[in-house]
């Protein structure tokens, strides 16, 4: 049979197929990989930060990349299926340590087996086996950019994230784009110099930085020296020194202890000076906090605040705000890799 | 006499004059005024860089801004006559002290006479006069605009320009723009802490300030002190020591004397200090120095880059450079003025 359609009708369903093919696939989500020395978390997350499905491999357990990667995939298809496919799926963000957001690679990671080595292409290796952007981070930078897109910073165009665990990290935002400088690494305030002299020594080789005071271990370490200095009681006198973590700090200092509170005085008046500092650099609208230290809340900010207001030049005082990340705690990384994803077009090269 | 128009020529003539209506004129200058707290220098700058016309008033003679706006235009008339009328500048920067970016006003500015109270709203009133776009900025950041424009640093987009006058000023410029934070005041690394304790009294009524001792007055005070404090031998013990300025430190250097070369690297020593902090937040391709201690030359370079070496974390050794500024001293702030005029549409509200 022969049917005979109208010159005017073929042309109008030739427009219509068109269209549907020309018109953009809505992909309502993005990947967001927290790639962590022990653990590697996926997740997916919609516009809002809602996070939809979420997997996990071991980092340990491979030391090989190719390895590596191929078992990320395998992962990740299970929770991409879940949410309708890769078509659903803008792009991957991932924030890890040591990372490169220009060259899109891993440098001289040393807590990652397959990292050791300049440099690692995973940006790229993700990107070939999932057929969509991928942009690579460190985790500061990525909570930075996790605030902006989800969480307390929404909004502003000039902050300054300080991520107080492990280390002290930092993601600068300044006319609203991270600040990754001439090479990718800018932002490691955790290590400006805050004792000139006879300062402590600092996992980067040299004395005297920022985090080798207001990181977790700083903590730790500025209790044991205050136990050892000084005679103020303490429930933190019945544990061995080397047994003492930033969270035995601050679970006695929620129960009233003296020297645990003159502990977080000590690392909230250091970080308000240092504040104080980045304020005559790039004058942020606020300073936000992230990560285990700021469980401590009001007992560390506080003496963030007062110490920032007393150094801080006059023209600057009263103009920032101090807040606590706006990201759940135990998915804020995944968030923060993830957020990396939307930027990714008006960004990534 | 009626002369008889075809239509279709009517037409092609209205296009012609269409066209030459619609036609953007060349506009091939811009206006710069450095605006001190003695003169107002104001110069007509090509894109190359050229003066091409310059004229001053004195900044002391006015107390009241409409007069002193006033004197300015009607200097201004007779230059801009020489260049070809105002029809062929594009616009006017102003670099000035306590000058507001953002509001386009001079705020709080101690030494001129008019610009005591917040805000003087400066720029319109330029603007309106003129009926030309005007930006304000302060002399440090117009100086980093000038090397961006004209300067060493064209095509760079990440440096720092650190003014070493009477006092030390700085232009950050990240991804390309110039830093100027929340609240236009950003910028203002003369006054990040360099001695936290014992430090020196600086004029924004703090202590240990990079200005106290990296300033011109800084580095007399040095040597005053170190006159006071050792018994190095020195052509400086001839003078009084309340009279010896950094010119006569760096003339004193320059003959080779022992303790003013002491003072130079004393200086460079705290300022490539300095400069590895600001490399931990924007990691730029360039520290630019401009002002009188760079007349010094290797003489104040070389300890910087030294201590610079010696300070900076490994991740950036290596990576930036060390420039004197490009742009000819006496007309230097001119041309730094002018040079925002050209970033004017994009930039400015």
């Amino acid at each position: 049979m022969i049917i005979l359609i109208p010159l005017q009708l073929l042309d109008t369903i030739f427009n219509f197929f068109n269209i549907m093919i020309s018109q953009p696939t809505i992909k309502p989500y993005v990947i967001g990989l927290d790639l962590g020395g022990t653990n590697s978390v996926f997740g997916i997350v919609d516009s809002r930060g809602d996070i939809k499905a979420t997997t996990a491999i071991k980092t340990q357990a491979y030391n090989n990349v190719d390895d590596y990667v191929n078992a990320s995939i395998e992962a990740l298809q299970i929770i991409i299926d879940q949410v309708g496919g890769i078509g659903k799926i803008k792009a991957m963000g991932i924030g890890a340590p040591n990372a490169n957001y220009y060259k899109g690679t891993i440098e001289y990671a040393p807590n990652i087996a397959w990292g050791h080595e300049c440099c690692v292409p995973l940006a790229d290796m993700f990107s070939k086996k999932l057929g969509i952007p991928v942009a690579i981070t460190n985790d500061a930078n990525a909570a930075a950019i996790g605030e902006m897109t989800y969480g307390v910073a929404r909004g502003m165009k000039n902050f300054i994230v300080l991520t107080l665990g492990t280390g002290v990290g930092s993601g600068i935002v300044i006319n609203g784009q991270l600040v990754y400088g001439c090479d990718g690494f800018a932002g490691e305030l955790g290590h400006v110099i805050m004792r000139r002299e006879n300062g402590r020594s600092c996992g980067c080789g040299r004395t005297g930085c920022l985090e080798a005071y207001c990181s977790a271990t700083g903590v730790a370490r500025t209790a044991r020296e205050f136990l050892a200095t000084t005679d103020t009681p303490s429930v933190l006198r019945e544990m061995k020194p080397e047994d003492i973590t930033s969270l035995d700090v601050s679970i006695a200092a929620g129960k009233g202890d003296e020297l645990a509170k003159r502990v977080y005085d000590f690392t909230g008046e250091m970080l308000g000076e240092a504040c104080a500092d980045f304020a005559a650099f790039s004058s942020p609208e606020a300073f936000i906090f992230f990560g285990g230290l700021t469980k401590a809340g009001d007992l560390i900010m506080d003496p963030i605040k007062k110490s920032y207001d007393e150094h801080v030049m006059n023209v600057f005082k009263g103009k920032a705000q101090f807040l606590i990340s706006g990201l759940d705690g135990s998915s804020a990384a995944v968030l923060g890799a993830s957020a990396i994803g939307w930027d990714i077009q008006e960004e990534a090269k």
